[in-house]
């Protein structure tokens, strides 16, 4: 089974091609528009940086969660996988087994 | 191999242990306090924005590495973990597959 | 008179003093902790930064104009107020008319 | 004399019109394109949120005074006044002596 957000990626892309607004969250921020998802992303990275001023780890689960998932929805939207991200940090890192990931993706 | 991320929080980990400011970037970031590594979140989630706005892929690929970066020393410095914020996922999700590795974690 | 974003610090503090949620958007947002207002001008300023990339001065002018009343009220919730920040600047900048009026507020 | 914040927006259109990236940060800062302005506008609404959750009155004061000073370069790059921005609070909030000032205007 893939890594958890790689599957989150895939559920993001699957509602994105089902395309109903109606049916998920997904669809209906994608239909508002690429600002609408990047502001979300916005919004909730400055919800991650004061729940970790308050030290409210409960608060620090919830935000990151948020900022997480619309980060991959905004991914999904500008056509950036998960697996780029990845490979741009084992890149950067230099780590045998990233590496050797990275280089499996190819 | 664990996934790619989970690899890069255990790197992070290393090197708060290690803690030589001198050595390593996360360790000069961590030295300097929460409230740094709070700032970088922000700023690169600001920076993600910018890219995305501008339909920029690489600056999307290279911000968003930054943020998750930044977000996964954040965590690290708060004593939360990413089985934390993907279990959290998972169970908004209700994702099975997800549901499993869930509860698998416990 | 006093130059409009004084008036405005004045009505927020007014706001404030009175102290009623049902009565006032001021009143309820400061009844909801400094940070719903702390997060409220990090939303704001993305908001603003996606305006400015959208270029449309529509946008722009009603999402600084939020900025600045949420960064008013702030402002009023930490107890500084706006002539702290405007000698602030006019110390860096050292303009003459600035450092006059700095010069006066004492 | 005009308020403060608008003699430091004429001092910065002055410093536009010169264009001297050499002679002034302000020159430098527009010269490297309105993302950066923008950028630099997210990056200090993350720091004043910051301080205002860690209640550093000093902290508050420098960071608002970064945000107002970056806010108002990024007007002036993209073409809108203070005024404007006096006009739209002054039209939400109806107080009676912000709507003179802004007839004024006219």
């Amino acid at each position: 089974m893939p890594p958890m957000l790689e599957q989150l990626e895939n559920l993001i892309r699957e509602r994105q091609e089902a395309g109903d607004p109606d049916a998920s969250y997904v669809a209906r921020l994608l239909h508002n528009g690429r600002e609408k998802v990047a502001q979300k992303v916005g919004e909730e990275a400055v919800e991650t940086v004061i729940a970790a001023m308050q030290d409210d780890q409960q608060a620090i689960i919830a935000e990151s969660a948020d900022l997480l998932f619309h980060l991959l929805i905004l991914l999904v939207e500008t056509g950036v996988s998960l697996a780029d991200i990845e490979q741009e940090l084992a890149r950067r890192e230099g780590v045998s087994g990233l590496t050797e990931k990275a280089s499996r993706k190819d």
